[in-house]
């Protein structure tokens, strides 16, 4: 038998062996709870293409690139940020239970594969503002906030709740950030929206307007990335291979998906006489962002429960910020990720099998879960408000009415994210944006060249 | 050494403990297994957005997002009807061999995984039928027929050859599905397209008119992501982490696929003259349905021949179904999972290294599988007739003359998978569809709107 | 305990036992790190994915059949052909440390799961000169280069570096393939296109026009999807789930992405006033080509300084080759693969923790890495000039400047990638390419009807 087992395995035993000496089963398990670990990290980054997806096709053409860099950026900057900063602050030593004062750098750390796996649920809380600050708030601006986002917000809550913090200690539920990643970033995305307002032709005459997205297909591709990815969101918390907890977790988190797409596409239909695709798209990841606090403590039929009810609160969420309170979220980032994230923590005080209200738990869980969803939307609303103050004083967070009207694409970044026509074929083939050309190209911004570019961008 | 093993397995062995006492060799291997998969169920998961962005991209633009919600629709409803009834009907405790008759909602089972498993896999069965019947079929026709497809049809077949069932005591070999999920699934398609009938000007004066897909390039990632998905497919149906068994379905599987790539595009090149990008993408679809019954009894060489033979039947079923037959399966559905599924399944007949005829085990294993494959299709058939029969009597099943011309984005979702205008920036901005307006807008169907829209539609 | 390790667990156990007795720490480590190296092997094959959509993307829509049709097709001719030859002179017996001279279809050998993670490896090197030579090179001509490279050139490098050949013998680290899959891929790139020219209408009067690609967010996502699959490139070559290296190898990857991202950003800030998108997108694989040799050798910082100046690396490089040296590469893989593949070979040489310049380890490994860039610069600069100037004595390997016009998709596969309008509403409703029909309007190629569709395609 044992002959059969070719090359690869001398290889890896040979490679074990300088490592481990033999390996026994702590050393083995020590090998999947990282492979585990690992897997999901890389499922986790990849929700990042589907939040680039969804972003880029639920808003106009003439601002994808502007998405695009956004997603990338934030990914980028919350990976070198937490590694400085930011998972010192979440997982160091606790100051008082506020925050954490040590482990800069990783210094003194050897887990690499738990700060990898935190290090992408960084990004994620960060990336969750771009979509609902899409199409109107500068580069720059969006930048500063990111850091400040990964670098010092997010990670506090963080703390809080994961790193031994004040709100686990009063035995807060939550398993993989209902209301740490998504509720933080969503109270994030809702300030900055304050602070920005709608978009130019949103509201107008006391209506709310449908601004369309451009691509749909596009960004339902990018809802199945973000489900696909989310089972390594969920799955990867339990930090280990565990072979009861991992299935419960990941069945729990596909039956809340599914069960809130099929509550929105009903309540849409009941609502609005039809099938609403963009209503049942967010659905999904409402029932997502709702199982995400639970999926470790309820059952299955609990998350079914939990489903259900996060796509109705989605597509009401998403009616009332945008027709009553006309907060202007061109993707929903705010419903979905807020309201069903306080939904989803809350629920847990409901559904949790052990100290659950519904299971005869009393109301004591249910209390600290509002606690913390309380405590998270005060502290992200008092920091990333003041900050946002203080920007706002020095200089404007919003492009020009011109650079709007005109799109981000080209103000931004001198270019277009489609081009249908062959310029070969033109007379007027672009000369080159290496060259000097193009910064004579990016300076006719402002001048009549913008009417001029617009047309051809609303073909 | 142990010490540079940080935190992360601190944490977990810890958890482990608490779980496990100490780990032995033989709960690692449950981890492993289990985390195995996982990690297949993720990717049959994913394969759902293949099998979108495929039956979307070689589509028309102004059915799109009418064939994505069916998608979204699919999974979800396969997930929670599965769990209701599917698995029970699969897994328990078989009545006769025909079909299992406890288990339902997951009651006295504590295989969570392995359900997971299963749960995708009963999706997939279902969302077969969705692209074949694209662009015509009433959206709510189309969810009925999925409660029976998932929740019945499938389960019994399932049981036969999976849960224990009459035809897997005769010998008969299904690997990974060929039979169960593909071929199920196209004779399903099959029936409902001859009560659907043809779309709108594909047969005329007796030409077999093309209707071209709208955006392939969606299509063939969709294809990259069915591949990337098959390996979960194939490679989790071993349910276990063998270090041998394992890396040779996977191999199958991607020589069997690489192959049909191959021979369906030099027989393209042979019978039009051209390399064919649609048949080329769906050879790839051929192959790999072809082999999924065989995947872990074949020998590498016997996958290349199943694979090079499935990619020639793929291009001859596309034409003959089209063509002779006039049967209008808008994504080539019906040939990629019934006749590949069909030739996938007997040639194992022929090449399973232990008893098939090729290796000198007579014609025993072939007569076998075939007769599995008859009475798949008369199941099937029958039960898929059936409902469909007393369907029609009930209610029509396609939409209207109308509705198909106007495209079902607008008429069963009022809105359009594309904006390539900036509706901000034209005069009539159009009003939110979360107020009154939008049903308003909706109730205008049926009046002069739909021509208006058609042209917008058809740009 | 045990028995709430249900039916899975039985059933892998009852598995397990009939293939090894029962498990041990041994079988079970085999059982982990084969199904790490699949996982990974999936993950390099979702790059194929990735590549398709850069190239796709970043060119314009009448070229983009046919780039999808060489990505498809260069994923099936190497797993084919590695089978068939290039594994055996990889990975077989050395003949002087020059190329292997046995394992050809694999005969003697045991290690599917290592054949299968190199297979798709070898797949990658082929398919870096799709993208190069986009718009232009005629599908035969590239079909035999592809069958060279994957056959032949490419398992000859492998064969030096990983094969136990002369250069591994010297000490040169390439942990992932900075060298022996980008650079090799980006000189055949490099020489092909030197061969082929430049498109029609890139350079006139002097300048390097823009000719811009038709659908950036395809592009875009295609990034995302390569660098997702890099975390399997790079975390798979371990070839052992070792759970300090693997975490190691994936965090230095995510780094050297994310410093890229950051520096090519900043630096197209200051040397062209906007961010450019095109080449921060860039900047991401730069950083993971970077990184790919030392990913396992270099420190954490010393990864955010290797991706920090592969992103500035990458910015010049696309702008000097465009330029300066009038290089046409669609886009940028020659930047990308080989300069920002050179860095990252020779940066082992500076950042290697042991034996690095900067490490004290004095300047000899910089010098053996320096050695091994030159030789396969030169190895692949003869093989694939050679076998150039040898089919260009034959057939021209270019398409008649009509054709090129014309966009390859009609001319070659006689469709297009988009349909906007919907033909069943035209009159002229297309007859049945299957039919004899195609034929007769591929054969209209070279008649009037070339500039009549090039209308419909650039509209």
């Amino acid at each position: 038998m044992i002959k059969k087992i070719a090359t690869l395995l001398l290889l890896s035993l040979t490679f074990a062996t300088s490592a481990f000496a033999a390996p026994t089963a702590e050393t083995v398990q020590a090998s999947v709870d990282s492979m585990w670990v690992m897997i999901a990290a890389f499922l986790v980054f990849f929700m990042h293409a589907g939040f680039a997806m969804v972003e880029t096709g639920f808003t106009r053409a003439k601002n994808a690139l502007n998405i695009l860099m956004k997603n990338f950026l934030t990914v980028s900057i919350a990976s070198v940020l937490y590694f400085l900063i930011g998972f010192g602050l979440m997982f160091g030593e606790s100051a008082g239970g506020f925050m954490g004062i040590d482990s800069f750098f990783l210094s003194g750390r050897e887990d690499i594969g738990f700060f990898l796996f935190q290090s992408v649920f960084a990004a994620t809380c960060a990336t969750i503002i771009s979509g609902a600050v899409a199409e109107r708030m500068k580069l720059k601006s969006y930048i500063l906030l990111t850091i400040v986002m990964t670098g010092v917000i997010y990670p506090v809550v963080g703390h809080w709740v994961w790193g031994g913090g004040w709100i686990s200690e009063m035995g807060f539920v939550d398993f993989a950030g209902s209301t740490v990643v998504h509720l933080t970033g969503a109270v994030g995305a809702l300030i900055t929206v304050l602070f920005l307002g709608a978009r130019i032709g949103k509201y107008s005459k006391g209506n709310a307007n449908v601004i369309p997205g451009h691509n749909i297909p596009l960004g339902a591709l990018g809802v199945f990335i973000l489900w696909f990815g989310w089972f390594g969101f969920n799955g990867g918390s339990s930090l280990a291979a565990d072979p009861e907890l991992v299935p419960h977790v990941i069945t729990t988190t596909l039956f809340s998906a599914s069960a809130a797409v099929l509550s929105s596409a009903l309540y849409t239909l009941f609502r609005f006489k039809r099938v609403d695709p963009s209503l049942t798209l967010n659905g999904a990841l409402g029932g997502l962002v709702g199982i995400t606090a639970g999926c470790a403590n309820v059952s299955l039929s609990g998350s079914l429960i939990i489903g259900l009810i996060a796509g109705v609160i989605l597509v009401e969420a998403v009616t009332i910020l945008d027709t009553k309170f006309k907060i202007d979220d061109p993707v929903g980032a705010i419903a979905v990720h807020g309201i069903c994230g306080i939904w989803g923590t809350v629920a847990v005080g409901f559904f949790d099998v052990q100290s659950g209200l519904l299971y005869g738990g009393g109301a004591s869980l249910l209390a600290t879960q509002s606690l913390g969803v309380a405590a998270v939307i005060a502290w992200t609303t008092v920091t990333v408000g003041g900050f946002l103050f203080i920007l706002t004083r020095v200089s404007g967070i919003r492009v020009s009415r011109e650079e709007e009207l005109s799109g981000l694409d080209f103000t931004e970044h001198g270019s277009n994210a489609y081009e249908l026509k062959d310029t070969v074929l033109e007379s007027n083939a672009s000369p080159s944006p290496f060259g000097t050309d193009l910064v004579e190209r990016l300076n006719s911004i402002g001048t009549g060249a913008i009417s001029n570019t617009e047309e051809s961008k609303t073909v």
